[in-house]
């Protein structure tokens, strides 16, 4: 016992030199205690949101690990920006394969630090253990909203116009691409192409810079994470409300294009396959230029991409001669 | 897509099935968008503590699944506690096995609903994914102190004894038992008694009644769940004190008494094996008596061990005749 007071564990020493730097908020208290203090800001209430991802899952084992660390937190503002709310900071816990090594960590906790720092959500505390299989992420990230004003899924109108951040499927189509060698050849992308898709797999754009223009404007709102149509129908489920969508107006980025030319077939996929992380939203008729205008100054472009129209019918997406897609599977689902 | 609507997927119907009768807040919002709302009540500020446990790890993978779900609960609940914070509520991420089907998935709904209830935390949202791994459980928990209120590791005097409640070792000399079939019948145990360890090691008891009462009347607290010895050197370190802890004033149940005369080699795992999930805390010597009688009344028994003493050393623990112990390894870590 004499040394116990010198000796700690190998646990707190990896805490104290990889996290800790990313407990700049008071209330972590630099991760010295067993657990952290937080407020709302005066007039707020405080959003929560959990999502985890897993080696094998949701990300590849061989991925960097400061991407991993930059998706796992990510996946979780999104949720933040998508119901309005500004990021207040966010828990970790970290189950770590043996074969893990003190490099993975110290890349891990790189990416994570240079994401708390960008989005201005710091670490409050962790639980890091040893997992007998793949590396598992559970990140539990906290926003703020003034009070009862966070963007809810309910409350799309009829007449109301859907309109989405940026662009769709390119993550599907980089997951694809990952899972495929030959895919890029064949769907005629060139090598930044095929980069950008497989970029926007392996890290998510948060909508941050827009949370409050949604909140201010939208009258509905979540983030596209299981694929387009799928979230689309739960966003009219929980309004009590039906939509059409225009195939032809859904934004893609040029690399999806380009991939869909090639192989019309990646329609499905590029609607449904998930991991965009964009904002759906509905908007007022009345507010959607302003809106637009507004992101635009933001670095966020915003598309209209159909209409909230009465009923509880699914949600259509029609094509250029007016006809209603169909769609094996609507979304991504575990179970 | 024509039936979309109607088609909600797996994990939602999981969901709705299985989780939403426990997330009973408004700010839940039926678990039905995409996050969640929460507010400290009037003059209290959040606490914030996050821990998962492993399958093979944590507990055994045959554990029925409802004592899985209220020990991830409570390992969480128990700092909380140790905080002098009152539950609010909990996220849950879980990642289960493809063998793991609806039975356990009830099962394990069922535990934590009755620990949701018992100890007023209702869920406020959750991720649920398919893991080629064990099942994984992590649980970020929510609790309130008046604001500026938390009980620190920090604040332990010279002077201040040091107190637990409950007993100490319980749960070590569980798993144990668990791991060695033999075991019982060496240590001279009965039925009963092995039983009695085992369940401590199953499912600890967070000391949530009495969390009030040690934020009020101690200086400086924490659970116990790495082992007595260790944690209190980690409440000693952030204190800047060091402590002297007497071995026959620790308190033991009397399965560990038995077993502890029929072995005395373990009384190493009794002080240093952890899982106790019982609060180590320094109390000026004028509030000590107050505390006991006030703890006692809620049904929570309150031993004092030791005394903070000036210095930095590590602690010491004194046996009858006035010798410090000596461990091979203070306390359980990971790495």
């Amino acid at each position: 016992m004499s040394h116990a007071q010198a000796a700690e564990s190998g646990e707190d020493r990896l805490i104290a030199r990889y996290f800790q730097p990313l407990a700049k908020h008071p209330g972590a208290f630099a991760l010295a205690d067993d657990a952290a203090v937080i407020e709302p800001p005066a007039g707020c209430e405080i959003v929560l949101k959990t999502d985890g991802i897993i080696g094998g899952v949701h990300f590849f084992p061989e991925d960097p690990a400061d991407t991993v660390a930059k998706k796992a937190l990510r996946v979780n503002l999104s949720d933040l920006a998508a119901k309005g709310a500004a990021p207040l900071g966010f828990l970790l816990t970290l189950a770590l394969p043996q074969g893990i090594g003190e490099a993975w960590l110290a890349d891990f906790a790189r990416g994570l630090a240079d994401d708390a720092d960008l989005f201005k959500c710091p670490l409050f505390g962790g639980d890091t253990d040893r997992t007998p299989g793949p590396i598992t992420i559970s990140i539990a990230a906290f926003g703020a909203v003034p009070k009862g004003k966070m963007l809810r899924r309910a409350g799309a109108r009829p007449g109301d116009r859907l309109i989405v951040t940026g662009t769709i499927g390119d993550a599907a189509l980089g997951l694809m691409l990952r899972n495929d060698a030959g895919a890029a050849h064949r769907w005629g992308l060139n090598e930044e192409q095929r980069d950008a898709l497989v970029q926007r797999y392996l890290v998510p754009q948060p909508r941050t810079a827009v949370a409050d223009l949604f909140r201010n404007n939208a009258s509905a709102g979540m983030d596209v994470s299981d694929g387009l149509v799928g979230d689309l129908a739960k966003l009219c489920r929980a309004s009590g409300v039906s939509a059409t969508i225009e195939l032809s107006r859904i934004p893609l980025s040029q690399a999806a294009r380009v991939a869909l030319a090639g192989e019309s077939g990646l329609i499905e996929p590029i609607l449904t396959g998930g991991d965009d992380y964009e904002i759906l939203a509905s908007v007022p008729p009345n507010g959607i230029d302003a809106l637009r205008d507004q992101a635009s100054a933001s670095g966020v472009a915003v598309t209209e991409i159909g209409t909230v129209t009465p009923g509880d019918a699914a949600p259509r997406v029609l094509d250029r001669e007016g006809r209603a897609l169909a769609f094996a599977h609507a979304s991504f689902s575990h179970f």
